[in-house]
């Protein structure tokens, strides 16, 4: 199944570079830096995993394949644009992403935070747009379910409380990481699976299990990232390592141990694969990729 | 009719103010900050042009008042995350806005970052959300035209435009500069604008026509700025005054000189009051504000 998750994870990635290639605005005017600044950040390689879901979960309702990769395309604007954010000097001040200087660091600071803003917008602009669904009705239920996710109480929320963590005395506890996490980057992986599945008008019943599916191992996804962060070097992963230890930052592995850590990983993998036995072998790659990001070494 | 405008423009930006404080969400939780930070942004006053442009384009329709409200109020969050963004010290770098400590100097810098982007993220959301109208298509209009305003080829690319017209050794001339200010500025305005027709579901005559009206109004609103910034004091405009000269930054007094400035903000104000002809006296105080944004003194 490996083989077989590598080979489809590989064409998503390729696939969503394309994509976004054709779609996002191209370098021309005085503001051409703009446009190369969102290119530079989308166009640089990565996982892919939340367009990954977002293709996975729509196969299982037969969506049409351009709608779903715009889809897919948008919410990966969208990530793209909360790592150039967080990427900042005055938020996480990385200079290295994805093994390539930061938008930051390739421009300036100003075109960063532009470029961010920009990522934005287009994903809320290629969601409303007449090609991403024939329904309008399904358009808007993405915008509305992807502004959620990404807002105050999603994905900026959650980069806020992690500030705040970062700043306070005290030691975080578990419910209060865990919050924080789902929060910052499990609202749109969850999102991500959530889009596929309002594409393809799926019933209440498998969007909730979609939804639980996503949450569970996108929890699992961010303690393995943890895990990496102790454990992988840094010409594996591309970034930084050791860097949250460094900073006294709290984590799962420094709240829980390693050991644990990774037993809960392993434990939320589990759960977000009984998630999905409703659809059976149909969802057999998502089920490899609950069982991929707790064995990745990137 | 001032007296009128002044009353009309008073009571909208108080009601605007009213929705502003119920939607925008509550300081709770780790990430109260953020909350705080875009309650700060949005509560502090202003103009409320754009807003106040939604809901008098709205009236012409006999739109539902708390739809125009929802809408307005969104336009205006949009317009408050990118001053937020444009005061950053690494875009315009300012203290003041309307008076008071800008949202950096009054929390911090990575604050105001995700505190514009919240602000952005929550406009979308507003837009989209059931109240705003109870036709989806609507709805999903609004977001589509919001999206286009502020994202790369509007508000976000004239913002960096502006900041490679300083960068720039030449002298900008007058087709540039009129570009970049209908981008930074003017596409919002027509948004705000078009946001009334749209909710109306307007004709598409009455659409163009109160377009080319905000289109010209937003121009004429713009070289007005310019002028109050030579000419303004810092007690009356409530933020500092002077700084474009002392930047060597072009503007649309620097390229034409104060009278004949003047004499294009006159002209543009002439046109955009004749493209509502159509709509007699109903939009009267749209002509009455088109006259008062070249008269104001802050």
């Amino acid at each position: 199944m490996t083989d077989a998750l590598n080979a489809a994870l590989a064409k998503a990635a390729s696939d969503i570079e394309k994509t976004l290639d054709r779609v996002l605005p191209p370098a021309s005017g005085p503001e051409a830096r703009l446009a190369e600044a969102m290119r530079y950040a989308c166009l640089s390689g990565g996982k892919r995993l939340r367009p990954f879901l977002t293709l996975e979960v729509a196969q299982l309702f037969d969506v049409t394949p351009s709608c779903a990769y715009r889809a897919a395309a948008a919410i990966e604007a969208i990530h793209c644009y909360s790592l150039i954010h967080d990427d900042l000097p005055a938020m996480d001040d990385d200079d290295l992403r994805r093994g390539k200087p930061t938008v930051h660091k390739a421009f300036d600071e100003a075109t960063a935070i532009l470029a961010g803003d920009a990522l934005l917008t287009f994903g809320f602009e290629l969601l409303a747009g007449q090609d991403t669904h024939p329904d309008p009705r399904v358009r808007l239920e993405l915008v509305a379910t992807l502004a959620l996710a990404s807002g105050a109480h999603g994905m900026v929320g959650g980069q806020m409380a992690d500030l705040a963590a970062e700043k306070s005395e005290g030691e975080l506890d578990l419910h209060t990481i865990t919050r924080l996490q789902k929060m910052k980057t499990g609202a749109l992986i969850t999102a991500a699976a959530e889009a596929g599945a309002i594409l393809g008008k799926a019933s209440a019943e498998a969007r909730t299990a979609l939804k639980g599916y996503a949450h569970d191992m996108g929890l699992a996804f961010q303690i393995a990232d943890d895990l990496l962060d102790v454990e992988g070097r840094v010409e594996e992963t591309g970034k930084a390592v050791g860097k949250d230890e460094a900073r006294g930052k709290a984590t799962f592995v420094s709240i829980l141990g390693l050991e644990r850590a990774r037993a809960q990983a392993e434990l939320l993998t589990e759960q977000a694969i009984r998630h999905l036995a409703m659809f059976g072998t149909r969802a057999d790659l998502l089920v490899a990729l609950a069982r991929y990001v707790i064995e990745r070494k990137s």
